[in-house]
């Protein structure tokens, strides 16, 4: 397990000030003595009871024995002690048995067990999402019933959106509940890509299932959300006789495979009943309300598989010798260690760049959205909730996409031996792969950017966005070793403004060339705003050296970075610029028969 | 198994001109008859003994079962088949029982073979490179012993080089090869990484061991190369007693799992005889002699991956209904095939660009080898080398570089299918990966070009290569269709002369700063060198629709892709250029203790 500690207490206290947060009355509760004592708490957690399976997890998948889900026995010692130790419940409001951890302070700790074995957490993470849904939306009885049992720990939870059939396109989902006319439901249906979706972790499983009411509106607006559990509940809400939801099989995935993922029939041998959520036909509003959040996750996880291994290639490069510099190859002499060599240096300022951008740019966000939990100001939680809109979208793909690449370069750095599956790099590579699939590809995320985020409210996120991004130019312009970089982003916000502006004067004329090129649009604007964060970091960095403090590695690490990312990558957004603004309509007019 | 035979027939009929070849004496008894033969033969072969078990041999991994390595029994029934039919001996000259097949016809037949399954004919083309080897620098009785048994398919051959603590540094290898007198050479040391290493498939393996005499020269100059069989021959030639090279381990990869990977021991348990080949001290120059044939093969399996995974997505995404277009998102009507997204066309043209432009690459360097081969007059032969010389690491590097992102996006277009073992491309990813590792790093290749290649003979290869782009830019400009295009490649062609002018003046005083950004070098010619075979490609493609020749879909897919090429792809040398002319020395002044 491979977590630079000193970079997320950087991130929390040094960048993001989260000690802000406990002044705040939400999080009263709270000081940076309670997050470091979470944290330490993780980090011991996380490597002894996580870390310890996460190859063995891989080698041995879940499978199916006797129809049950067989997982290897460390995984629900690791998910118990989690529960134990109030990982689980920590988030949730003290009514519910939690102690309010900020969504920033809740992912910090996340770090923690995504880098040791992203697999394993992956069930109660997916619990605790289904019952923040649930503590949003569901009735009162609803939550006494399924979400308290669930941040106990005692019952699990799954989100069932995808059919075999339907992945991205949800308004096409097939799965139908009939109302009984006694307040419940009669579902039946398929469901594909079910996470925790059957195992034998706890006493139920509590599945939110979105289907359609017969009759109801067609599209996504005739959608409603459910819960239908594994087992039926008694009166006094103990699990009972089963309910229909049957395992029809199992996925067999590249990565990720601890994290069993199932394809699930309901009702097909049985009757299955289903309590709706909230109104009818609200079913897609209410995923959505939690889609910040859960897309922020995914980033997040991908980011921190782009730390982990950024950490273990560097770590080899440090520690492997071979080969010398390209002006002294005298045989007779040592061998350099890896790291001096220029090339190994570029694939490590990648990783770098990317992943601890990325790790950045998402606890920023997460931090937006306890900012907006703990205004009482409609203003301010307007802004916030605009600026968390625009910038989830690149905060799930642009992070899911290159810390990807990041990994490639860390198995690259490896070499041969990146390649085996001694290292866990290989691990971490096929795993991380997931990441721009899940959660609406990433594709789906360049459309919502585009086509939704930077035109709503008459662009207002999108000039919020640019005011934030211009307003940390102006201050590092100030700062002589920063000017050079402040210049160029300030030059990017222009051409990523001008260039917005060509493509909304289009979009009135002609959505399908609008929207042709999003993908190309997401990264120019993942890539300012990256370089943003990364002078947010260079002037932290640089403030904390001008005031002696130690570890200067650290803090110049921070600015090489900087430099490494405004030299090499954020010029690539004048290509990207320049076929967007010029409404380039090759994907447009290329026949689908031509290819 | 995916191969689209009209893009190899296009290839080899249309663009190479293959039959010119069948006019020199060399491949005179050659056709397109008989090439069309070998190539029916081999996708007979390909589909019916190979593709059959290439998921199954993923699965089921080489493993050791009392000592010996134990392969499922495809593998062997698929290469006796091989074998049987000619492929192994067929580019062999008739004199060793082959029929002379000029390479670049052999590497169309293996565009089956890898597209089918990579791995298992890796044994038989290991064991082909090690007879090109030997034909070319083995005494007499040494290819009687030892290459003709090989060629006729009872020995299997390897290459090793590496060593667990020398991969890319070969002047640290350690093995030694002490002279006994008698002319045998006694070896010790220990080989990582060795393909075919050990199994069971043959009557013996021959390895091809890079060892230093001691006393000889520090660094590569002390580096001799040495036949070291597995089992010893009696003085008929027959396998006898073991020559105590010993499995010390498997590597366990995270693909190319079907081609067992081998730690191997020479001498540690016992005498391990070997005989020197050629001059001793000469070894590595005896490798690099075939390195131009092996680094093309190695692009090209990369390559051939690249096109598999776009073929089988391009079917998937013309099957698979998801989703309305942008300006139409009514839901009752119904969906569009996933092909007629514009995000998706990117992502297919993407791959098509990338893997089809490789391919050709490839195919073109082949053709290289055989023109040379083919050749009586020595400065043509010395103009073809310089091509070669200065292609190959473009052939090698981009390929597999570029075609692993294709692959990328496969997965990526099929979702969550393509995170599964049930689709093909998830496997194909994971067994490209190894192709930007092997056979010289693409970080190697690199230097190679730009310390080396592009250096070499005040310039001459690089001058030779600017020549033929503009020449095809030259008669791209005079069709109105292309001439978008042939300026582009034009105006590339002066960035790139520029761009290695500025560097070149740089290497006089630091070769340091001449390097430290080679593999940006790499992208950008290589950008620039697929520009050109696409402009080819489109060139070929146009002639043939104002011929109204059949198939006008495919020809017009040429120039789609050349297109999208030119306007997506090649302006990012721009950026790259102005990186490399300012000498950029990010990598160079980072401090490695501040990363």
């Amino acid at each position: 397990m491979q977590v630079n500690r000193r970079d997320l207490d950087f991130l929390l206290y040094e960048l993001l000030d989260v000690e802000s947060l406990c002044e705040r009355p939400l999080y009263a509760e709270h000081s940076r003595e309670s997050f470091d004592a979470m944290l330490d708490a993780a980090a011991r957690l996380a490597m002894e009871k996580f870390a310890n399976h996460n190859a063995r997890a891989d080698a041995h998948e879940p499978h199916i024995v006797d129809g049950k889900v067989v997982l290897i026995p460390e995984v629900k010692q690791a998910i118990d002690a989690y529960i134990d130790q109030g990982f689980l419940s920590a988030t949730f409001a003290p009514e519910y048995g939690g102690v309010q951890l900020p969504f920033l302070v809740s992912q910090a700790v996340a770090w923690f067990f995504h880098a040791a074995n992203a697999c394993t957490v992956g069930y109660p993470f997916l619990t605790m999402a289904a019952s923040n849904l649930l503590a949003a939306h569901a009735s009162e009885a609803q939550k006494d019933r399924y979400m308290r049992p669930m941040i106990e720990g005692r019952f699990f939870g799954t989100m069932c959106l995808s059919e075999p059939q339907a992945g991205s396109s949800l308004s096409d989902i097939r799965t139908t509940a009939t109302p009984m006319g006694d307040g419940r439901y009669r579902l039946k249906g398929t469901k594909m890509w079910i996470s925790g979706g059957e195992h034998e972790l706890g006493e139920n499983i509590v599945h939110l299932v979105l289907a359609k009411i017969p009759g109801g509106p067609p599209g996504t607006k005739g959608i409603s959300l459910f819960i239908v559990p594994r087992y039926r509940l008694d009166d006094a809400g103990r699990p009972a006789e089963s309910n229909n939801v049957v395992l029809a099989g199992l996925n067999h995935k590249m990565g990720y495979r601890g994290t069993v993922n199932t394809l699930l029939n309901f009702g097909e041998n049985g009757d299955c009943y289903g309590e709706l959520i909230g109104e009818a036909h609200k079913g897609l509003s209410f995923m959505f309300h939690m889609m910040n959040e859960a897309r922020i996750a995914v980033g997040f996880n991908a980011a921190v598989q782009g730390c982990s291994a950024y950490e273990y290639s560097l770590q080899y490069a440090r520690e492997r010798p071979q080969g010398r510099s390209f002006s002294s190859r005298d045989a007779t002499q040592p061998q350099l260690k890896i790291v001096e060599h220029p090339d190994v240096k570029r694939m490590l300022l990648t990783q770098k760049a990317y992943a601890e951008g990325a790790v950045a740019l998402c606890l920023y966000g997460a931090k937006l959205v306890d900012e907006r939990a703990a205004s009482d100001d409609a203003d301010q939680q307007q802004a916030l909730l605009l600026e968390l809109e625009i910038l989830t979208p690149i905060i799930k793909a642009w992070s899911s996409h290159y810390c990807l690449e990041a990994n490639y370069w860390a198995i690259q750095i490896l070499g041969g031996y990146g390649y085996t599956r001694d290292y866990p790099v290989e691990q971490i590579y096929r795993d991380n792969r997931l990441n721009p699939i899940h959660e609406g590809t990433n594709g789906i995320q360049s459309f919502d950017l585009l086509g939704r985020k930077v035109t709503m409210h008459g662009g207002a996120a999108f000039k919020l966005l640019m005011r934030r991004l211009g307003k940390t130019a102006e201050t590092a312009a100030q700062v002589d070793a920063l000017a050079e970089h402040a210049q160029a982003l300030k030059a990017a916000t222009r051409i990523v403004t001008d260039t917005t502006s060509a493509l909304v004067a289009a979009a009135a004329q002609d959505t399908d060339r609008f929207l042709c090129n999003s993908w190309i649009y997401l990264e120019m604007l993942g890539h300012t705003v990256i370089a943003w964060i990364w002078l947010e970091q260079a002037l932290a960095a640089h403030q904390r050296l001008s005031e002696n403090a130690p570890d200067r590695d650290f803090y110049q690490a921070k600015i090489n970075a900087c430099r490494f990312f405004f030299r090499w990558e954020l010029p690539k957004i004048e290509r990207q610029a320049a076929l967007l603004s010029g409404l380039d309509d090759t994907l447009l007019t290329v026949d689908a028969q031509a290819l």
